[in-house]
């Protein structure tokens, strides 16, 4: 199971989303099926796979049925049960990544700690297990900081910002009284990630680091390239690499990260997957990240992510997934998700223009 | 239903083959939900789609189930019986290219006589009912001629080569005594083809001609430039609009056409349909083959189709389709069919390598 799967084999992806619908159609331009696990029925990954299991992710009769079918298992979202990774590896079907990236990222403060303990800067953090821990981290800090649950916030959910330990019990309540982590405000110049690959070899690759600009906690637009230099710019890549190595990692990791005006880079956070600042990929370089996360989860080698294009990636979110196709631009490639409702918040889509000619 | 399709419509495609399943990839990237209309169990395009009719061409139960889940559909190999076209357009669901387009076609006689008609130039050719015409028509090209069955054939099958006429009588009794035509064989300098779109509302865009080598009468590759002047190419993709408008087509089709050594052009065939001399426009153009002839199907409009690259396909028939994938090189991109089988001669992948950057 080790040796590079052989073309037509079977890779299981658990969940259903875009992220696992692109993922899909990239494992399927090589070749292979897919088959995908995910609780909810007529997902937009389903809609373009071979076969799909609609089971819970405790469900052992479901996840062992599907590890039989599978040569080997990937997935599309952190917050798949670390316990779910583990009874499929038991049954000799490797999953790549594993089980140890998933539950480092599970938890902002192990994240955090991981990320720290590796030599990242990140900003000054503190766990908080009560409003009384956050009345003391605020006084420490001197200033601002942003409470974040530490499981399960994605897309701004599950945070909320303190600007005095007076606010300190009302902001435990509205976060529902969960283990937390408190991290100082800091004030950044522009947010970049870095999407890296690992193949089951150990080799990396990475692709030029994208600026990103976020609106109401949600990706807008990122681009490339970031306007940042060369220096920052590897050093960042360095960064992500020095991550996936320690963890061992198979397939894409995107790491975000916080510039300041002197170039000081702060790591913010990782997710042991593709992410959506890497959707411009695909159209702009000579490999995008979710063929080569397929490649590395099939222990294929690694292969050229050279950027090709100055690019920009446009999210739709919820109305703007309704697009009036006659207004795009010619050179606009359009990508949507087959999500059914375009509900406020919810990325339908996106749009990668291609501007000129470059490699880096 | 002749206003642009919705996101997330559902479009049908006859056919489950490569083709077929290079079309949905590129429907679903597009937000269309895509069902496949197939003959044929475990088909390489039923396993990136959201279901599959499983079932023959001439089955009017299942062609009006099918029909009834479709807001449009399309085909992907020419073959497909006129009747199960009419079926479906009676139910009042667009089918296109439509049940004229594939009418000519499928009769080489007709086609030939299509492509004469609008002032393309073709070899000389002769219906064929009996071993006395193709002796007739042998003496009076003066020359060897292919003898062709005048429907059915693909990849050099159901054709014959005669130099005599004496041969008459066993070439005809080869092809299993069918209707056929005889061509002259003329001397050429190479093969070229012309992948053109046309939308619903009449507009087309072309891609660079590229120029074909054949092996054993299948398509072995396929690159651009084409090494002719910019004054052939552009005659080329005039010819190519011409015959799109003539047939009021809508979707991709592809002309092939002979270069003599004078740079006269001889119309050869024509495909209602994507073509594998089309493989490397996803990767080397703006807008693929694929995703323009998903758009002109959906009534949307087409978009921009300029080289990006200079480009070859590769075809990997056979035995080739089992690729040792850590021989490529960084720049190869690789797709495969998901075949279940290498039988010889079988189309089971390609490669496109991606030169340098150029547009035209």
């Amino acid at each position: 199971m080790s040796l590079p799967l052989k073309p037509g084999s079977t890779i299981g992806i658990l969940g259903g989303g875009q992220l696992g619908r692109m993922l899909a159609l990239a494992g399927a331009n090589l070749g292979f099926d897919i088959v995908i696990y995910t609780p909810e029925k007529d997902a937009p990954a389903s809609r373009v796979a071979a076969q799909t299991f609609v089971a819970r992710y405790d469900d052992e009769t479901a996840l062992a049925a599907f590890a039989e079918k599978c040569a080997a298992v990937t997935l599309e979202f952190e917050n798949v049960p670390v316990g779910a990774l583990q009874m499929i590896a038991a049954a000799g079907v490797p999953v790549r990544p594993g089980a140890e990236a998933l539950r480092v990222s599970q938890d902002r403060f192990a994240e955090k700690t991981f990320l720290t303990e590796l030599g990242l800067a990140t900003a000054r953090y503190e766990p908080i297990d009560g409003p009384g821990d956050l009345e003391n981290a605020l006084l420490s800090f001197r200033g601002p900081g942003v409470l974040k649950t530490r499981r399960e916030g994605y897309d701004g959910k599950g945070q909320a910002w303190l600007k005095s330990p007076e606010e300190a019990q009302a902001a435990w309540n509205a976060l529902g009284d969960v283990p937390c982590i408190l991290e100082a405000v800091i004030s950044f110049e522009r947010e970049i990630s870095v999407l890296v690959a690992r193949g089951v070899k150990g080799e990396t690759t990475t692709w030029a680091p994208p600026h990103n600009v976020h609106a109401r906690g949600i990706l807008s637009r990122s681009s490339v390239p970031s306007g940042l230099s060369k220096a920052i710019e590897d050093e960042a890549r360095r960064q992500a690499v020095t991550l996936a190595n320690a963890l061992g990692y198979v397939g894409v990791l995107a790491l975000e990260l916080f510039v300041l005006s002197d170039g000081t880079l702060i790591a913010n956070e990782f997710a042991p997957r593709v992410h959506n600042s890497g959707h411009w990929t695909p159209e702009a370089c000579e490999t995008g990240q979710f063929e080569q996360h397929m490649r590395a989860v099939a222990g294929w080698p690694l292969t050229a992510t050279r950027r090709l294009f100055d690019a920009e990636m446009i999210n739709l979110i919820g109305e703007d997934g309704n697009v009036d196709v006659s207004r795009l631009a010619p050179g606009d490639k359009l990508i949507l998700y087959g999500k059914r409702d375009a509900r406020p918040g919810r990325k339908m889509g996106h749009i990668v223009r291609r501007l000129k000619s470059r490699t880096d």
